[in-house]
């Protein structure tokens, strides 16, 4: 599949962050930023956008809050073409700490919100967009929430907001790909004037195959990351979608050398991918939260019990 | 997807066995073999049906040979609806080895051939049918045969053949949702009295929307293995796909309550599953015997060279 409005989004130390509180070392997170530059993707995103005043710092790592003179040193001495993208959920980030892009090294913000959150992320959106950054808003958790609350906010999205990028999120990894066809063309449909992207959580082992299937329907901004990892289940694999797009600006070669270094070595220490509690989240469209509760207790491999209480709603 | 037509094969000790030729213990295969009874699943294939004048039974295990004997032996005593399953390699097997169906514990033969094959194929297949099996046509690695051959060869079952099904096989684990899709179509638009069916590799982690996509294109019989157990990455995981089919003959918790107590503690000592060599023999849609090769070698996590080798034709 080659066309050339397809952007790919590496976001390996935003999503993998959401496993160990975004305590990833500054070698790690310039080793990650390194071979993504070097492999041609778009942007990479490396955290989120949290006021301190909310969140400890002593509690989470630096990638819980993105200052810019962190990104600087990631950044300082690698070449690259690659874009710096940071998160902002609603309600977390004080728009006030945000300065204007051309004093920044974060070039796109993403805004993350539920439905009902949606004229709140479009403020935002379009401070940031004055400000003079690329923006999306990435709606979450629509697998629970596909009905007219859904319409409605993808008509904001397209007649209220200044965002760039409207994404589709399969938050609980439970969609096929007849869902992922629907929704591209349902939110085309609606947001005529934006591109569409996607996010895909692979509590199902679908999260490529969905991405292909976006691709396949005119969606343009792609997320993945490296091997993987990402809360829970994890992502979709960025070396499997670099794999499959054909267009010659990507390499692969630097994502691999990135595994075989990196990320093999980190998935002895932390845990991600194809695990049952997550499968059975997914087919259930369930948030992974209780899944990830059990894998850290002792019922950690019960998983027909595990199956159970959520079918029965005993969780 | 509710289609009463469809037919789920589990395979965990035919494909599984390519793992460890075929030394499963009887224990193991008649824990498989209750879970996948209770799960409700339609058949269980145990092995292949070869000549021991061409494998020694000290170098393979039972299920290289599938004697009526040790499948009786599996069986005995467990309540089951469930059809059993073995394949046949054109070429090593001998006709008159195999009784009657009557006289066996044995419902289906499957025949594996590749395209300049299937005239043997069609013998073997319309032998078993005359002796009262079930058969069915698998033809592999057609990713690398994709033009008049397999026409040539599908037209041939179609006309020549007694076989049941008439299988697409994804050997490599390279093929997308769209070549999926355009096979499906192709097979049934030439083979018009037989049911067609898919066996999917997880190389790329598409084993399961593959066989997603050949439902959805009127595809009836599906391979599965239990946690996706089965050669190089492996096949498409039972539980993902009976927690995708909807009929309600099928219970997952049987499958679930396998897979904590027996294939988790397999895996530790056993590899399948999503590991790098094998994802780059599927983008690249090559055999996976070279994958397989470098993981028992000291340059098992040297991805990028592997991928340089493969691509420059160099092993």
């Amino acid at each position: 599949m080659y066309r050339k409005e397809i952007k790919v989004l590496d976001c390996t130390v935003r999503d993998g962050g959401l496993i160990n509180n975004h305590n990833f070392d500054l070698k790690f997170v310039r080793e990650v930023y390194k071979a993504v530059s070097a492999a041609g993707v778009d942007y990479i995103e490396l955290g989120y956008k949290n006021s301190k005043e909310l969140f400890s710092p002593k509690e989470y790592g630096p990638w819980k809050f993105c200052d810019d003179e962190e990104i600087n040193k990631v950044v300082e001495g690698i070449e690259s073409s690659t874009k710096i993208s940071v998160m902002a959920d609603v309600g977390r980030v004080k728009l006030d700490d945000v300065k204007p892009a051309s004093e920044s090294p974060v070039d796109m913000i993403r805004v993350a919100c539920y439905t009902k959150d949606i004229d709140k992320a479009i403020y935002m959106v379009n401070n940031f967009n004055e400000k003079g950054y690329e923006t999306t808003i990435n709606i979450m958790a629509i697998s629970k929430d596909l009905g007219h609350n859904l319409d409605e906010a993808l008509h904001q999205v397209e007649g209220e907001s200044k965002a760039d990028v409207i994404y589709i999120l399969d938050s609980f990894g439970s969609l096929y790909q007849e869902n992922i066809k629907e929704l591209a063309k349902r939110y085309k449909k609606i947001v005529k004037t934006k591109e569409i992207g996607f996010h895909g959580h692979n509590h199902q082992q679908l999260a490529f195959s969905n991405t292909i299937e976006a691709i396949i329907n005119n969606v343009n901004y792609v997320d993945a990351t490296v091997y993987g990892i990402g809360r829970a289940a994890g992502n979709c694999p960025l070396e499997l979608l670099l794999g499959f797009l054909k267009n010659p600006k990507f390499d692969i070669r630097p994502i691999l050398d990135l595994i075989s270094k990196e990320l093999v070595p980190l998935r002895e220490k932390m845990e991600w991918g194809y695990i049952i509690p997550y499968a059975i989240s997914g087919m259930l469209n369930e948030h992974p939260k209780l899944a990830m509760a059990l894998r850290n207790s002792k019922d950690k491999e019960n998983y027909r019990e595990f199956y159970d209480k959520i079918l029965n709603a005993e969780l």
